[in-house]
């Protein structure tokens, strides 16, 4: 099966749980730390309905099956060689009763789903603004990487009609746009409920940020233990380990 | 010295920095780790022009005054016999030249001081709403721990006033109004640029967070390293400890 799902400079790379593999392109956007977090950290129960924006090679909804099981996701994902991908993804680890890839553009998704139809949207958007750095717009990591498709607003406003009333809504972004995401999520009642602070290292300013907000889910949050990725010497702390290989 | 400015019930506590003390009344409010840690965050220069919104016993200027130098501070508190307590710790601290304590509303603020005539501001306002628990308006620690008198909305408002263009303003308050607290910010041109989370434990939620903010100073924030108050141990940190005693 590996050899027809494959394609040409294509990496076959293990996922660490349930014995799932993903297909990543080296030259492509490759899934980092930030998609383990926001997979542990996002919650999902039985029955419920999920969907991924910008899923890329799909890693989050497949992390997400395989931790708390599922049987009713979605990733939209604009680039259809990366969907392709993630389509490959899904069939090679025999997810596709319970995983679908839709090659769609996000500003599409409530004609393609309805409104109020997902209990729980998950999302590790573009971190950059498009005015930062150069950008191609034919070039797929900056698609992954900028905002040249869709901005948080966009994300935002069109969460807020997919997710039925207190749906859960998880994302991984950059500290430095916290004030900005959560102006936009409260102008589309999207609560923030949790949040939890992701540094390198304890004495380290933090690098990523995980949000859950809950659609007309009132206003009262926490902001959860920090988490540590590296101890001093340079290796993963025991929880991150624990969310990678547990 | 003590005997004319101390009255009768009150206490003249240590603040272990240039030998300085504090008049507190133990059925008044009396200053906690968050006043320790705002004046800490809070950063005063030389010549610059500093008010602190809600000052109480003027913990706050009397800590930084010792901490930063500066000759230029102000304290405004609404309830006159905590106002009073100020101006005799302000006097017993010999420090009358440098703080001075106003007791007024700060509703009153901008006709007091004019616009823009502040550098910094800091404030460790009331936690918790009116709507929350049962309140007496006319109890005094009602109104330093509710928002009887003034609410987050006011103090943003009337800061934005005061403020120069770049000004800072310093606040501690609790995680579970973060939210809120960035989109009023927001609103007054107030952009956070630090913020920081206070956790009891390393592994517990954080239960108080320090914004530095900057009037019209532009989008773009950091959110700083953790500050652990306590270790496993129920011993303070070695951070705490210098906040408080070095």
């Amino acid at each position: 099966m590996e050899n027809t799902l494959l394609h040409e400079n294509e990496r076959l790379d293990e996922l660490n749980r349930n014995g799932y593999k993903i297909i990543q392109h080296p030259k492509r956007f490759c899934f980092g730390i930030d998609a383990v977090l926001l997979g542990a950290f996002s919650m999902v129960r039985e029955g419920e309905k999920v969907l991924d924006i910008g899923t890329g090679t799909g890693v989050i909804p497949i992390l997400m099956e395989a931790r708390y099981g599922g049987t009713d996701y979605t990733g939209i994902e604009i680039q259809s060689e990366v969907a392709d991908m993630a389509k490959r993804s899904v069939e090679y680890n025999n997810l596709s009763d319970k995983i679908r890839i839709d090659n769609a553009d996000v500003k599409d998704a409530v004609d393609l789903y309805g409104t109020s139809n997902f209990d729980v949207i998950t999302t590790n958007p573009p971190y950059m603004t498009v005015s930062r750095g150069i950008v191609n717009p034919n070039d797929t990591k900056a698609i992954s990487r900028h905002e040249v498709s869709v901005t948080i607003e966009d994300i935002a406003r069109i969460s807020s009609k997919l997710l039925r009333e207190k749906g859960r809504f998880y994302m991984v972004h950059r500290p430095n746009r916290l004030m900005e995401i959560i102006v936009v999520l409260g102008k589309y009642d999207l609560e923030v409920k949790r949040l939890r602070m992701v540094h390198p290292y304890i004495d380290k300013d933090a690098n990523m940020m995980l949000i859950e907000a809950s659609y007309k889910g009132g206003a009262f949050m926490k902001v959860e233990k920090p988490l540590i990725v590296y101890n001093a010497d340079g290796q993963y702390t025991n929880e991150v380990k624990k969310l990678y290989y547990d």
